[in-house]
């Protein structure tokens, strides 16, 4: 768990540095034209002296001062006349500090090594130590949002994903419309697109996930067909029982869709911003879409209420390293790539959580023989 | 072009086959339980006695059959009451036949042979067959549709998609936000994601997009952007100056997003349907999503208006065979798989399809001195 | 396991069929111009009206007619006069049957179907069946063959290699120069390639496998290596401590090489070939070059002594489906393709192998309580 | 062309390093304990006080005196007693400078950008630029290299490839036993691995690469082949006809081998030596194995005869990020990565080379009509 430290203010540069300007926005859903443009590392804007951050911080957004604080907003929720603050400089210099070497800061490049490239399949993973983040995570009431492809219930990881459900490491799914298509065909069938369990293709499998659709449809939604008893288990089974909240975008490969899909882009983003402001850990697997569009959401980092900072860790779990390359070169730097097959990663971790567990169990209940008096 | 046949409906099967059932759908979205699901192949519904095809073929959804004859709708739209033909065999013994023989038919498979495996970097890409029959489509008057990632913009391909459009080549270009904000970024700042025409990545770039949505935000649209003579070229000046439909669909991994985009994707579905159902070719290129989402509305076939079919000619361009076997997994079977690099494939597509043009132009005009008498 | 079937040669086709004919080398290391190539499939050669399978059978070779009997033998091994077969015919038709049907027969392809793709990350894993065949060619007497890349050692699945050979389910190792230096890197300095087991780069690490290797030179060998206490623990080790015979061939890239490496291909080939004609089970992990090398060599069956025939089962492990996929359009058709991390694939199996065990065991030690007389 | 600047020797740090220590081989191939490990960099040795240069700088190797000067020499190639340079420290502490600085030196990292990932098919290709340097190194008598696998030759490419050599681009052709073997058997049967022009798998077609090398071996050697007319185009015949040296080195996967394989890698590698150490510019097409094994003797740098130095353009081209990828983490930082599709990256660099040369033309010979006197 890295600590982030927060800059020097005392420092000739930020101790001299102006306000930041605020311009107001000309129309609904449109900002100034010079509107500084947010990342996802910590920030600080210079408001009467004072160096404050903003709250719901995330990239590509933009930073708004109004009677109730300064917040990072995307541009299409503006009001006309909502004042935003302006600039492009990040090193302070208009009033505004991205501090960037908290991320960044130190390394030093000038010498000749092997095996730096940042993602790759041929380097070690830790699956001890991410299962002990995600254990921490939970234990200290942190917030870990799961961000999954269907490739996860293809590819059977659903016991798996059930496990972590029903143990509380998941705190918001999110998912689109197919996770949650072929986990319900699964529970209804025992396929997913109609392939079996060992990964044959079956005759009239073609439409057993549009069977599965239809069934929710005609019970009005995924929680009353749990209460109907039509899905009997599964993630979504789970996710219902233990009142884990879910959300499910819509997207334009969807057949259906099920009802509890939020088929407008917006909406969707807002609903996932929810859990995305309240996230301190996020597993992305087998999804280039719904990671990158999270990655997007998501600061860099988690602030505590006392105000300390730490790094947002970042899993991304993906079969080749593109999605990977792909989500940093979109500014998600504090992501730590995972390049392997869902499934297995799924199995691994699990195992090395509960091995975990055990070896905790084992700490804090010795046995009981050494009260045996004499 | 691979022409299709229509099946023998004189065998005893077919002759002796029973109508087909219809049954009422029980609520508005909702299908009855048993309906046939359908698929991309040519399909005949037995009704009084005669073999009929429906109208809008696509996979994944339903036969209804109303006061205006039979059509395939997805099982949203419809109402309460409307007829759905129900039913699983596909073989005409409950009134329906899909004629998978058209597509599959006669292969023998009992040969030791090297290289067969259907989609490979390594198989040589027949450019000039591919330009051929782009060319061939715009000369009859079909209809091409393009579905295209952003990898088209990012990497410079943006001059050659503008030839095509140019040249009268897309009837119909399908794709996301992203297309058109990298696509007016380059038309605005020069970069695309901040990066520069060489690949470098800018200071400041990072906000350079957002900028470009914001112009286009307060224009109120793309099309008004570019009267205003904010886009002074690209791939979306070139639609909105050359009368060439887009539908842009929206995602939850947008920015902005730009008002032209429909945010909503039941309603980015039916948009994109109104293309799909004319569609008679479709290059789709560098995007999983759009090109996934679209093979599942295309039929596989072209039903010309004097009742022949033939293949309904799809190529797929990807880095990696990964999204075309995706694509065929998902039924799309027809397509044609290119494993490229997007740029690439668009300047030699380009480059053919120039070579074709000039050939054909050079047999239209002889030169005149022949005619000169003895 | 899947049972082959021997043809019927009762059919006229067969039962009809003429000798085969034989014709000489016309020099050392040249074949007949109209040699017979061989395939990896059973194949029978009419000799005196009967039916003779070549003993020693693999792809890309001669049928070599000589005193001692009819074998498969690769063109360069061949002296002049050799007797070989000719013709191109491979049902019969020239005294020679390619019993292709007993793997490809009987597959009916006219459906619709999704998921059909051969090679996917989106299939499921049958760790459990793979490891039962693990177990159950052990316990047979089997030879199972491994080949592996240096993928294995770099990611730290050497602790579970090592497993696999300590408990006897590696009959032979088949690798390169690089598996056994950073497995020795690893055993004295605790790098791979100069990252560390957290996968970091560290300075001066790119010397360490050029002092490993120097180190194993010095010594004369690995196997002296080890007896002198060089090298302590990993792979190698534990071949060397177990009898485990290791192949390691030698290839442009090599680094050294080490004095255990044979650095002519072709001898390689032939040290290879030893064990590829035992092999009863092969495990190729995370190598393109190994793996397809010894998929040449390779029979797709295995002969059992009663003459009874099975399937060679084939695993291949590669993060990506395009090894696999060359691999089967070189003609290895028997290769069941498991896309995931090397590192993942051997802490899995290994799980289900020691499960599997474990039952075994309880199966075999019921608990003694029932003896207790009544 | 980025230039390269010499060190700056008058620094306190340089001026008052100590000369380096040498100590003797204890055994023919066998280093001292504590030899330096080379790098691709400028690296400068002082002895008597002066700072020089070795000769043949390559990585993985010792730096050895002789009476004839100072070598790079792989460790396999001592002998008892020579004198090997001892240490580990790269900044002159220990009388050896690597100077990294020229290639790392003053990158600063601090800042939030997108794209900034060095490899990835997102990113543009300037094939101007390619076509222009691979043109002025020929026409500056440069000597580049060029280093393929057999995609190349599968895919069609080949006419591309004739072109290039017989335009003078290429100054050495290294391959495998595969490139030649594909290239003669499409040469003779019109087919590459059995496979026809338009990527279709034929009958019999697994034979045919067999019956191409059996024809070669009967001549005796490729040149002897294009001789006798059994070859009669292709890049083979291109190499014998225009005096190119090429040279193919074997592998286990190698069929045959053809006559004019080195099976030997040991062997091989000294004469693929022979050309790394001449060349000015190295083309890596579609091959991990060969492009490793030539990145690894390359040094990063080219010494022209007047003592300047500059950065030896590679250019590395495959259909995924991965090898360019892992060609850096194994030191060759110099790589310029191409994510394309090798048959399409020879047809545009082939046109764009056509470009430059015709413009050159153009700008040569003026038309005459200027000369008209008044």
């Amino acid at each position: 768990m890295t600590i982030l430290k927060h800059p020097d203010f005392t420092t000739p540069e930020l101790a001299n540095a102006p306000d930041a300007r605020f311009v107001a926005a000309p129309a609904d859903g449109v900002l100034p034209e010079d509107f500084f443009s947010t990342t996802n590392l910590p920030t600080y804007v210079r408001i009467n002296g004072k160096w404050l951050m903003p709250r719901e911080p995330r990239m590509d957004s933009a930073l708004v001062l109004g009677a109730d604080g300064l917040w990072v907003k995307e541009g299409r929720k503006l009001k006309k006349g909502d004042m935003v603050a302006v600039g492009s400089a990040e090193d302070g210099g208009e009033g505004i500090y991205v501090h960037s070497g908290s991320f960044f800061g130190e390394e030093e490049e000038g010498e000749f090594k092997f095996m730096t490239s940042e993602v790759s399949r041929e380097k070690p993973i830790d699956y001890a130590q991410m299962a002990h983040i995600l254990i921490e995570e939970r234990d200290r009431g942190g917030y870990p949002i799961w961000v999954t492809g269907p490739a996860l219930v293809h590819s059977r990881a659903r016991a798996d994903m059930v496990w972590f459900i029903e143990n509380r490491f998941v705190s918001a799914l999110l998912a689109g419309n197919a996770v949650a298509v072929h986990d319900i065909e699964a529970a209804i069938f025992g396929t997913t697109l109609g392939m079996t369990r060992t990964g044959e293709a079956t005759t009239g499998g073609h439409g057993l996930h549009m069977r599965a659709i239809n069934k929710v449809r005609a019970a009005g939604s995924i929680a009353k067909a749990v209460e109907k008893g039509v899905i009997k288990d599964g993630i979504m089974y789970a996710c219902v029982k233990n009142n884990i909240p879910f959300v499910l975008t819509g997207s334009i490969r969807d057949d259906g869709p099920l009802p509890d899909v939020i088929t407008d882009s917006v909406a969707a983003q807002d609903a996932m911003k929810k859990h995305t402001t309240r996230a301190t850990m996020a597993v992305l697997i087998a999804t280039a879409l719904h990671a990158i569009a999270t990655g997007n959401m998501l600061p860099a980092f988690v602030s505590e209420p006392d105000g300390t900072m730490r790094e947002l860790a970042t899993i991304c779990v993906d079969s080749s390293e593109f999605v990977v390359s792909k989500l940093k070169d979109r500014g998600t730097h504090q992501a730590f790539g995972v390049v392997t097959n869902a499934q297995d990663f799924m199995h691994i971790l699990r195992l090395y959580a509960e091995r975990e567990l055990t070896e905790r169990q084992a700490l804090k209940s010795p046995t009981q023989t050494s009260k045996t008096p004499a």
